[in-house]
């Protein structure tokens, strides 16, 4: 925030200076200015207002890495968000500055097999929010295509509409399993994507849910939150069943949801901090600490 | 049947006369006695308590004839029933005497192509209650297959077990139509179809559900037991699509919905009757007069 | 069955008296006499032309045992079948005396869920030839309900019908798969359920099939019934994935690619059998031995 | 395009001028300059040399619109079509100068809900060769998104390359009716596309296809295609269903079908010509005339 700028309404030549929280080595992160690039006719630019932390967040900052993506330069954390628009490309039609809009982090080639299979999610060309070399959003501003943020109806917050990015997974594996009112589930884990999941079963009919947990807080969140039984296990399970990779098509369901009241992600967000370089060293903290924090969230 | 031929009694030791609502001619319900035919070791013997009478019940009555079906001979009529088992065959291992049940009424042959496809639904051979030459169940008692009986959790009535055959209906379509929390859905017609397909819908995960019907009344109906929208025909359309016959394998999720309440069909049940030839004739009356009575019930 | 007991005449008014191969003890078969039961009003008597030994057979011959089912008491062995009608049921209406017919091998009893769901495959109460404590059919006749025997086109013989059982496992494999036009399908093991497999699979459109086994001939009986590619791997995988069970509604297609000349499955049949003591014992110590015996016949 | 002008050659660097069979008016073809657009990073740019003619192209010439669209300006034609890659952009991968392409036609946005669900071939906002207002691609050379561009098997031919157009319309049918070999086929009418559609409903191993005309000529190139039943009906039938629009993922799958012989569509084309003025005019002729017309090719 430098003195006084506050031009940034002309194009993108935003005169203040846009900070993000970028992981810079090993357990650090320091608030430094990131550029913003350069608005294309199909981009919007937008004022970030909630950012959650996820358990891949947590884990770049402890081991720099998480699966086979690698931190090898310093990176822009964060890719659960929701903002305002302050900035729309020449070519974008469904929105105008001032709209509040959940983001969907990924963009896709759209020339490959699968994106045109509408399997996007499965990209290998994918740029997504946080997942290296690909800046995230936890910033004060981001530049995004408009088609990925998702207008949020009048009844729906910033920070449900950041949460539509782990629901999503939820929704996306509820898809995927084709659960309904004739399907039982169980589901493994009472984390914040568990917990998620469960909500979105619900919502898609499912008259009973099952979840298994080796963490008593976490089943009795799940026992809150509308579980119809829950399974305490000592030891992890040898379980190891990847099935469903991200999501697709699904930020609007997910504000059918919570627009219509059948999802109620509030509960399930547990800490709020700020934006500054000691509350967000404080907020992943939290979030890594483990079982009593669900979803940390910023407010910016 | 003279008084004393009772050779029902034989079958199924029952020394009292069984009596029926006979259709004996345009126009003309007879209460008289209906012979049982001998328990077969996988029947059941049910004393019936409730029975809704259907559209085409009130269409045979008044035309001898519904679709290609053509009453020749006299036939007790009546499909949508539940009662109290009172004799089980040998074989019988899920239900004793006693037992509420509500019963499928169609007997598949278990022979032919489509039932070994589990689409028994469109059984050449199908013997149906009700459909000529086939006797139905408004009756004290009938014998069924122990199979297409199912026992009522003890948090639905024998009224809401009779209903599971028009919800049968609505469940079957929304199966078929493959709806869910991503589906619209309009509905033609608020009729007793019409409606229970609107709530089998609803229970489906269908945010959004608008019906059509000419009659005020019945739009009414249909937006006090919860469409989103209605809309008002003036004339009735020339729309003829099939695409749905009768349902199968659907008792136990109308019973999963009565017993967690995700569906209601009590407010449907607008008027009830005793079985008196008077009543009897007065509920087709009411049921053939319209708008006003939804779904017309015997309580015997 | 003394002389004279015939009582099985009773029924049939057979004055022959019929001979089966009875699994008497480990690795002891006996052709002895197999009394018929009575033919019911859907029944046909059919007199045995070609059967077939399975794995499964040999397995009951070397253990007494197969997965979960063991064999407490002297069994008919014997389950891939077909033959000519001799005796119809008075309810059957679409064979006649003199059809040559092959038999599809499982009584499902549709009064349960499975059943009536079409998955009858799958029922807890299947009655399957030779799979203990029901008796199989390398015999000369045997009662079994019409609706599980296909008629066989002119241009089918009595052995290809009697393929028609292990082909139905690689169809029902197909089917499960979805696979088509747009798939490619490996293939663990050419033995004879693995080559039915890629026979199916071809007959499904798929363009391209790899087939895997440990043992070269069998490998290159793969190659010569048209495999895309042949893998030899040195040692048995830990592979253990079990997703389909037995078959289900797949005689009318099996005959449709038998007939149509898209499946040929006589290059399969590399030995053939009477049916006397010796010739018996000859035929399953032939298919015991492996690889060069693809499948083993009884010609009757 | 005055004499001279060149304005083609500063985006692609081409010398020599483009020319193109342009639309002018009612029955009106004339062949022009027609300037080729800057090649972006993920174009190529194609030398033409095989365009056939569909039915809508006919269709625009003398009546200047198809279904909705209209033709208000000049309007390049043609849209099956395959040549040969002569320059590509430096984001572009997996094709090379030299490589032989069939053309897909129509770029979709990948902005909205249906290009982003897969179900780009709906796309309100597709740019389709030769759909009004966009030009087609009988021209010596054509920009297209490289995406866009199959690289031909050796054995499949620049013209079997352009047909893979009007076989994708077969194509897709056949997937969105789920045929297979347990599916029997109707097919309406044995134009180009009834024949394509029933060449492709063999390729996904349907066993029996009946075709239906009014044409004796077009029935019996039906017959000698393969049809297993033709029925010669005489007036057009009132059946006006619509379910298919276009086609999305088929080039693949027509490569591998004429590439592995399934399909050969070399019989359907009947005619060829040059690309003159005068070649042009009569190529259209003989497609408007009709019957014994089945596909009319350019060869350029």
């Amino acid at each position: 925030m430098g003195k006084g700028g506050m031009s940034q309404g002309e194009g993108s030549k935003v005169e203040e200076e846009n900070m993000a929280a970028w992981l810079v080595g090993l357990n650090t992160l320091k608030i430094q200015p990131f550029p913003l690039p350069t608005l294309g006719p199909h981009d919007v630019r937008v004022r970030m207002k909630a950012v959650g932390i996820c358990g891949s967040d947590v884990h770049y900052l402890k081991t720099m890495r998480c699966a086979d993506f690698i931190v090898k330069e310093p990176m822009v954390i964060g890719h659960e968000c929701a903002g305002i628009i302050e900035e729309v490309g020449e070519g974008v039609k469904h929105l105008v500055v001032g709209d509040r809009v959940a983001l969907e982090p990924g963009i896709s080639c759209w020339r490959c097999n699968l994106c045109k299979e509408g399997r996007y999610n499965l990209c290998p060309e994918m740029k997504f929010f946080a997942t290296p070399p690909v800046h995230g959003s936890l910033a004060n501003q981001v530049v995004h295509p408009a088609d990925l943020c998702f207008k949020l109806p009048e009844n729906v917050s910033l920070e449900e509409g950041a949460m539509c990015e782990p629901l999503s997974v939820g929704v996306h594996a509820c898809r995927r399993a084709e659960v309904g009112p004739e399907t039982n589930v169980l589901v493994m884990g009472a984390g914040p994507i568990g917990l998620v999941t469960m909500l979105a079963a619900r919502a898609f009919g499912v008259p009973k849910i099952v979840i298994v947990d080796v963490d008593d807080n976490r089943l009795s969140v799940a026992k809150r939150l509308g579980a119809d039984g829950i399974v305490k296990v000592t030891t992890s399970l040898e379980v190891d069943v990847v099935g469903v990779f991200r999501y697709k098509n699904t930020w609007p369901l997910c504000l059918e949801f919570l627009t219509s009241g059948k999802i109620d992600v509030k509960p399930l967000i547990t800490h709020r901090f700020g934006f500054s370089q000691k509350e967000v060293e404080d907020a992943f903290e939290t979030s890594a600490r483990g079982s009593n924090a669900i979803k940390v969230m910023f407010n910016l």
